[in-house]
């Protein structure tokens, strides 16, 4: 059975027509969904799965369980300075005009247990990093030690003890929770990991990303297209996205607008991936041709169809067999912003992260160098570029006709209209989304 | 020869004394360089090479040359809506009381060039994306066209020209600019060059730093630490750092406090990698092993001997056969302090790019909760946490002895006091460079 886009087409435009006759608005006939709706539905969704890895391939990765610490570090009495060991209580009362002397009864060497210790007027010479030896409870830092002769060495300042030392547990208490489940491990992240014995580390699998790219007039990069069609934009664009986001995305091809080719790639990704994105099918019958195919799959359950944001509205997200599957906007603007305000989370989420962006959240705030005007009833997203202006930082709009790329490559993020603002003016505060 | 740390150490102790009785201080001794002066030097490294990739492998990697448009985009008259292709002036006057009456004569298939064209009171049938056919200017929404029967539609609103249109060239023209050398590609970024046919994209090589863990004290993170030993902890922080900044880490081991031995790892790094990192030697003699080995080479030059930052300061950076060659601190945190502040400076040199960090430069503004002392004559980072306060950002300064980690594995940033300052107040607005 072959399905025309056509076909689907005139149906939709007879039944969006009869509703109009009814009084429905589209919106209605969409079950068009608020973003803050959208955001709640996507929360369902949990991670892929776990795995163990190598400290060095963890970069980046999201713990799957709390780390707590198997032991004290340090482990031992540690020297933060170059200087000698000693007990405190014998340079009590040492200043530059009243000197103690010491007598030098060893040297301790890195990574090594101490040999001996010290007693009253006794001094082991130490590096930073060193084990302090029995007795010695500080150290005096070497530019307050004057070498007299070889055994003995003159203190030109007292010290309090513990002085210039780090005691075992000072960094991190055995028992203590190091690092919470769902954080991304940042650099000094896996140092404390290392520092601590883990040379394995549990994390959350990356999720499976298959991207389809759909559309008759769609044809890959290496094409000369002819009149009518255009290179495979999303693609690119969307597989970017996913690795930006600690995805892994599976490119599974260009789809022609046929139901049964559609329907065989939906089954196959369904099998191999966490979540399938389509894009293409900025037109109704498109976009219908793609709701068609979800159908006829038994556990299918439809979440949203239609989001109230511009662009993006005509975004498709359902259920599959517990995995999420998502129609995007074949315009790649669309595309994008449907991505970073929805697919963001979703990733995040199917990767057990508890944050997206760390703390500042991708977010800068700016003044508008021009009005915005903006349908009431949707969010409206504008792409800006900012610019600094003394200490100030200025968003300039970037306009242009819908389904543009450039105003996306110019800019470096978006400003958000709310859904019950007519717009935003010349030198209003806003804050920017910005690109990844 | 084997030169024993103990041995160097000694050698400096009387250096340091007599240079102490001449009147100097340790900065002279140390030709300690400030900050501003360290960037500066570092601009003279530049990028490492070039080479082309396939679109797809090309996500966060830098232009090599400026990206100029082969031809327009899009190529044709693209129809930015569902509706119908018609000549706009046959729309003129035309409302919902008094429609306008056209006879459909075809539909346009996605990615077709269209077979013939509309005359007067003729309309053609065009989804979101298609090519108009010859004589059409423009595009009337489905929403206000009212089919009679399946030749005949009515429409109840006019067009101007061009509406609903995209001209060739009105997202990106021929001959244009599109991405600039120097640029890290975006998401978008790709996907623009996919639009424009560019299957292979010219960037910069990515940098391969060379990381070497020294010290007699430092053990692989699977062993188990007998007293005095502690595990390489900077070796995994230091490899992610190189990811995060789009260079390729190469661990080449542990070094002992060995003088041939180091020699020949830096020998064998310099003909493989691009920079050379070597960390440890947090005490004055292994300090001085490093700077023994160096010197060996003979096309070395010492460029930095010591940094005015506080942690940090003991940093070498010296140039073998032109390459940077780098002694970072031993200790983690003063470590990832040398790195954050010039590496990740000496990286994007490397690898050909013109930002670090975005438009942001991972910077937020922030109040903080308790006074900070500093010593004049040094720029001092102390690690913060943030935490949100109503619409505010708190940073709260992490304090502890130096040498610790929790501090950076509980801290997201840190706060720079400047060279000239004593301290900050509570309550101070500060600038938080984020932990990346």
């Amino acid at each position: 059975m072959e399905i025309l886009g056509s076909i689907y087409t005139e149906r939709w435009l007879l039944e969006s027509w009869k509703k109009k006759k009814a009084g429905n608005t589209m919106e209605s006939f969409f079950k068009v969904k608020k973003p803050e709706e959208v955001l709640a539905l996507l929360d369902q969704f949990g991670p892929c799965g776990k795995e163990e890895l190598p400290l060095d391939e963890a970069f980046n990765r999201v713990l799957s369980r709390d780390m707590v610490s198997p032991e004290d570090l340090p482990e031992f009495f540690r020297s933060t300075m170059d200087g000698y060991a000693v007990r405190a209580k014998d340079t009590f009362g040492a200043s530059e005009g009243l000197p103690a002397f010491f007598e030098v009864v060893g040297e301790i060497k890195m990574g090594e247990n101490p040999q001996g210790s010290v007693r009253q007027g006794q001094a082991m010479r130490i590096s930073t990093g060193g084990m302090l030896p029995g007795r010695a409870d500080g150290v005096v830092m070497i530019e307050y030690c004057q070498p007299l002769d070889s055994e003995t060495i003159e203190v030109s300042r007292a010290i309090s003890p513990l002085e210039n030392v780090i005691q075992p547990g000072d960094d991190i208490r055995k028992g203590s929770l190091v690092l919470p489940k769902g954080h991304r491990l940042r650099p000094q992240d896996l140092g404390v990991l290392a520092g601590l014995g883990y040379s394995l580390v549990p994390v959350f699998r990356q999720p499976k990303v298959a991207i389809i790219s759909t559309g008759d007039e769609v044809v890959p990069v290496e094409a000369v297209p002819t009149a009518g069609q255009v290179r495979d934009i999303n693609r690119y664009t969307l597989d970017a996205f996913c690795r930006a986001y600690g995805a892994i995305p599976e490119f599974k091809g260009i789809c022609p607008d046929n139901f049964e080719r559609l329907k065989s790639f939906v089954e196959e990704c369904l099998e191999k991936a966490d979540t399938i994105w389509l894009s293409g099918g900025s037109s109704v019958g498109t976009r219908d041709l793609t709701l068609a195919v979800f159908e006829t799959f038994d556990d299918f359950e439809l979440m949203v169809h239609g989001i109230s944001i511009s662009p993006g509205k005509p975004a498709i997200i359902a259920r599959i067999g517990g995995k999420p599957v998502v129609g995007l906007p074949g315009h790649v603007a669309s595309a994008l912003i449907v991505a970073e305000v929805f697919m963001a989370p979703l990733l995040a989420n199917l990767s057990g992260a508890k944050e997206i962006d760390g703390v500042h959240e991708r977010r800068m705030e700016a003044h508008l160098s021009r009005n915005i005007e903006s349908k009431s009833g949707r969010e409206d997203y504008i792409r800006v570029r900012l610019r600094r202006e003394g200490k100030e930082w200025i968003a300039d709009p970037l306009f242009g006709k819908s389904g543009l790329i450039s105003p996306l490559v110019e800019g470096n993020g978006m400003v958000k209209v709310d859904v019950n603002t007519e717009g935003l003016y010349e030198g209003d505060p806003v804050v920017v989304l910005l690109f990844r």
